[in-house]
């Protein structure tokens, strides 16, 4: 839609495999979303804009191949992974298809790019979770080392901490091959957790919003804190919460996505965004939400619970991300007026929460 | 064999996954190889040993982890992947079977140690290609890296050249965490290019001898120049040559496995050996074979042919090697009687030589 709304012409692809995901574990969005078919239909009629919407899956090439000969992409946004950490820590099965569904997608995308679109530019949505948290300042994709008196600038060292961040990474380095060898051109962003849910497009419409997770295998911190403290009950922080991550608004995460968009790297150019806005670590981001909930008047305290995950709970952590900014982004910065906004929606929507998915149920060990 | 030969209980589990790919594609091993039941039959009355084999895929996860409970091992080497860079550019499917087939191989691997035999010793064939052929040293398998003044040891940067040779790096990336968040204990063998083909074991029995590969999808270089130097053919460098890998023999091969097995990481360790012990360039190979295979009396030139890869052909090597060494590995290093032996093996075999496969003719582009 914010594609659309700004001139372009849009297609989706999508298996809507979210929604099947939730009808399997018992989770789902906070907002009530309609069907795509019907969002899509609301959006031409209410804008008179023409966003084409096609079921299918990018793994089947068969249906991707077709799909790029029929609609001829330009730019191809490549969003359509399984995107939990959780959700690949459930087991096995869950690790494998996660694993070889994203890889196999990216595959797919990259071949039909080489066979029937060679001059398209692919943003593709990483994570910063590939970097893992190093001792050093983590730069943007890529490192100049010296060494033993010689000197190179490499893919930055990866150490991230799900089979699903994994899996990024893997993508990550087949992306930056086929750039290298076939001369196609990518972006490759890696987002910070992003937060927040409202766009100008969504506002149109209560049948077009989107989905507001805050359970504990698809829902991000700041959403599932917000959730909580509306409940009245504790903000569950995991561990001791020194865990410290680069954060992004939702608004400003379209906007790089729409800078990258205008900024294509040359032809076999790679590029790697770190595309993030602020950083805290989970506890700080918790006492941000219980400052402004209180102010609402909410009763809220702050609980450390049983870390599921394995990760460092305190360490080291400065990520760069100043390339975004010099080529244009202007950072909406979690604010009270934010926070204070959320928590009114989830107010609205308080009937359809969940309680039995918030507490994390699924072990990294 | 080598194993088996040293006291070790062995089993092997495969599912011949190789053989069907000469089907494929029309190529065969220079030797006769007899059937896996025929060689185990064999041996096994020869040495009054007993090699268990079972037929299967260690991407049947039902298969895999009934072996485990089974059989219990205590170390498993973890050579079950399509091991050719040339297959793996034939075209999309066998770029997506190569990777999602290494990928869940491997994750499986990882998962049927954590759940039946969490203190075996996991020894996984890597490869040099991993790295690429940065401007700096390439360490074994973590670099210590100073940037903005602070230090940290971090996996080496990976830059591989095939997508085979990615899913050699995927499969590190998951092995490390598997290791780091479950407890286990794996080493990762960054292996050369290997060459030769005799052992003690093969030599107790024709019926017991291996595939020589010589081929443009199978065979590695120092092979295919000998058969083309005793076929009377100019031997065919790829592009100026100037491509340098780390090169070993298949005897040390074998001792490097063995002293891996000697000295298991501690739980939850994984380590990284480069395993290789000298390094050349192409086209110094080719000089290297040429000499002997005239003195044998064979009229050889050699030819640099149009390079069917994208890489680099001219660039800084200097990868380490000297923990195999520390640990007491006596290297036999590539020499006129080995080339000698080579040429001989293959003259005996010179009928079933096809020319037809020698050439490259999968392009990576």
């Amino acid at each position: 839609m914010f594609f659309s709304n700004a001139g372009h012409e849009v297609a989706i692809i999508d298996n809507l495999c979210r929604r099947s995901f939730d009808d399997e574990l018992g989770t789902n969005s906070l907002t009530p979303i309609a069907s795509i078919y019907e969002r899509t239909k609301i959006w031409n009629r209410t804008t008179d804009k023409n966003i084409l919407y096609r079921y299918g899956d990018v793994t089947d090439y068969p249906f991707l191949s077709s799909f790029f000969k029929e609609f001829a992409p330009e730019v191809i946004i490549h969003f359509g992974e399984q995107r939990s950490a959780p959700y690949s820590m459930i087991s096995r099965e869950h690790a494998v298809y996660t694993q070889t569904n994203n890889i196999t997608g990216t595959l797919n995308i990259l071949y039909a790019m080489k066979q029937i679109v060679p001059n398209a530019h692919l943003i593709k949505l990483g994570t910063m979770g590939e970097y893992g948290t190093p001792n050093i300042d983590i730069e943007e994709g890529f490192i100049e080392i010296e060494h033993n008196g010689r000197k190179d600038t490499l893919p930055f060292p990866k150490n991230p901490g799900s089979f699903y961040h994994l899996s990024k990474v893997h993508d990550s380095h087949n992306i930056m091959f086929a750039c290298k060898t076939w001369g196609l051109s990518a972006t490759d962003l890696n987002q910070g957790v992003v937060y927040g849910w409202e766009t100008d497009e969504i506002s149109m419409d209560e049948k077009l919003i989107t989905r507001f997770d805050y359970d504990g295998i698809w829902g991000t911190c700041l959403n599932r804190y917000c959730v909580e403290a509306v409940c009245g009950q504790p903000l569950t922080v995991y561990g001791k919460g020194g865990q410290t991550r680069g954060f992004i608004n939702i608004i400003d995460s379209l906007n790089c996505i729409r800078i990258a968009m205008m900024n294509p790297p040359s032809k076999g150019g790679y590029e790697v965004y770190n595309q993030f806005t602020e950083i805290f670590s989970v506890k700080e981001l918790a006492e941000v939400v219980q400052t402004e909930a209180i102010k609402l008047g909410h009763e809220v305290n702050i609980d450390h619970i049983l870390n599921p995950r394995v990760e460092k709970e305190e360490h080291y952590y400065n990520a760069k991300c100043s390339k975004f900014l010099s080529l244009g982004l202007k950072p909406s910065l979690i604010s009270d007026t934010l926070i204070n906004h959320i928590l009114h929606i989830i107010s609205k929507y308080k009937d359809r929460i969940n309680n039995d998915t918030i507490y994390p149920h699924i072990n990294w060990k």
